[in-house]
């Protein structure tokens, strides 16, 4: 068998065994409906309920405050447009940057069809936007400011503590949503304590199935519901209750979590040791706060993203396939996406050097040794590519 | 371990342990996103496109007609929501029966809320409409007429062939969108000869995992999707797309394809058993078709709704649980819902005995001596709770 090595975990992540072994369980024992009455279904539901407290454990809040979802996209829809249609009497403008994944920006753009006024924070050269800017662009008829915690091309990490700490100092009835898709299980993240009213979190990115989700939502936060149907989840969520998904999410949340710290630890050494090997290549930059010595806090664990000068980004990315180095051009939730280098241009790159991003991004499966043989590997192809493909 | 005949199987499913085994195998080893663009993206991708044709070809249909989506909720409020959303500007009229999952009467009492007008088409005895009804009912303003093809209560089953010549005869412009969670897999449906526009299928009553199902779209219907994103299945669905439950829901669908003929001759009989062992205990009813020999071809292979005179049916389901026989009272889908009692009402049940029914649903794993089992607890329990529960 060719060698895999695996470096897209932004894209999706493989699901942990133990927790594909427990979802097995489920789908072949324990596979009752909550919403039945009889022994079937309030196993199910206490299987489920226990899911939820696990997950709620995790970020110091209570169940009742988790919604499951399908998709981290509609986890952002629930929490944008649940609110612009529970609070519209109470105004019309929206905030957030202009570096987000599609499922915030194109529920915006919805938003603005229908008569909402949203603003779009420019990012400085490193993707980040600062609490002073969110500050001044809350206004008395903000509903809500919403904001990527790690951006999902560049590994940017945005100030969240302080981004809620303004919102609620520029207009203490403002809703602050933050996208934590790329973050969660990877930065820290405590909706209370940060000021968070909806956070946006997802299976798949975490070694947990694709097709759940969950939506964090803080106490007294009205939202109306996307889904109509039997009324599960309290009306905001109708379906039945993905009892395994959530199983399984909880339980992937749950072993990074007690291992969080040496797997952290272990990642971030990890990206530093590629990041100094891909640096040795000619006219290669980093881009993202990764690249910055200073700045290094606010570089997120698992992604690096970086730019080749006279090289496609398809071209090398194919090139690297084929040693059997799986990375991502961007980020995969784009490729049927319009605006495919929104990051890339937000943060100003250089004409020569943006069509040449590749996004390596890792999990608590990448070793050392495809870390070197990785960087081995575009320390190969790119001169190789230059030598034929430039013109 | 204590006996367990579980008769709840149109409230969910074991899942099919080859279907989990696979799904299995995807999730620690073929575990790419169909957006990426290397192999392992490439993989997913072509697996999800196999399964999309497995289905498309049960349904004598094409992949690009099949929007994959979290549940049967949603797949109905794509197609209701999105119907009356894509094409508010030619008309703002709905039909659909008084009696359909909440997935379909929540999302027309949605509309009502926003200016439409819904007709609700009452049932006979049985639980049946006529295609008389419906083509009576649209008018040259009608978007779309919805109906359930097998209730989930009572297992009727609607003239759905007769009804789609009826809908395109009076109005060709009409869509005919059909409710078939309970019926797939079950009773045979082929969309384009029946003239069905939108068909609602479900993954986890088929024995294939919950938090998957599927909306077939004939060519030319234009739909508003209701989640914005990274623009997966042509816009109209965003969201990572979920790989393992949709290849898990074609591979169950194909199982019970292939298996056809003999499991619903099998299924039939041991629901005409059941109902004959049920018929001999005293003041106790059989709703719906399956009720009256004459309408047995009207009846789901797989549904047994009876009223108990004198005993409640949450009563009833414990007593029954305790022997280790799991059915439900009315449908799971409706226990958080308001209208719980809606079909018992619609048909006219008798007030003695509407609070005592019991539905049982069968699946290809119930056997002879479980429904024999099951039959002699009910007339067993029926006659002892009457005499210690009777006020």
């Amino acid at each position: 068998m060719t060698r895999e090595i695996y470096l897209d975990n932004s894209a999706t992540t493989r699901v942990f065994p133990e927790v594909a072994d427990r979802i097995y369980q489920i789908y072949v024992n324990e596979y009752g409906n909550p919403s039945s009455m009889h022994h079937k279904g309030v196993e199910a539901e206490k299987i489920l309920r226990q899911a939820a407290e696990t997950l709620a454990g995790i970020l110091k809040t209570q169940p009742k405050n988790l919604i499951f979802t399908s998709c981290g996209s509609e986890s952002d829809n629930l929490a944008i447009i649940g609110t612009a249609r529970a609070r519209a009497r109470e105004g019309k403008h929206l905030v957030t940057m202009k570096i987000e994944h599609p499922g915030v920006l194109e529920a915006m753009r919805y938003l603005e069809s229908e008569g909402y006024e949203v603003t779009y924070l420019p990012v400085d050269r490193y993707g980040l936007i600062t609490a002073e800017q969110v500050k001044a662009a809350v206004r008395p008829d903000t509903l809500l400011v919403s904001v990527m915690h790690v951006n999902n091309e560049i590994g940017a990490v945005e100030p969240i503590a302080e981004i809620g700490a303004a919102v609620k100092e520029a207009n203490p009835k403002c809703l602050f949503h933050v996208d934590a898709v790329q973050s969660f299980m990877k930065v820290p993240i405590y909706p209370a304590k940060m000021k968070i009213d909806l956070l946006t979190m997802s299976g798949h990115k975490i070694h947990a199935p694709k097709g759940v989700a969950a939506l964090y939502v803080a106490d007294g936060v009205r939202l109306k519901n996307l889904i109509y149907g039997g009324g599960q989840q309290g009306g905001l969520r109708s379906g039945t209750d993905n009892v395994p998904g959530v199983v399984g999410m909880a339980m992937a949340a749950k072993i990074l979590y007690d291992r969080f710290d040496e797997d952290t630890e272990k990642i971030v050494g990890l990206r530093d040791r590629f990041i100094r090997q891909i640096r040795e290549i000619p006219d290669v930059r980093i881009n993202g706060p990764a690249g910055e010595e200073s700045l290094i806090d606010k570089a997120a664990p698992h992604i690096i993203s970086f730019s080749v000068k006279g090289v496609r980004a398809e071209v090398l990315l194919h090139a690297a396939e084929e040693k059997g180095v799986y990375v991502s051009s961007g980020s995969a939730c784009s490729t049927h996406h319009k605006s495919a280098k929104g990051t890339i241009d937000a943060i100003g790159a250089d004409p020569a050097y943006r069509d040449g991003t590749i996004r390596v991004s890792l999990s608590v499966y990448t070793t050392e040794e495809e870390i070197d043989e990785a960087a081995a590997v575009f320390a190969e192809v790119i001169p190789f590519l230059r030598r034929y493909t430039r013109h």
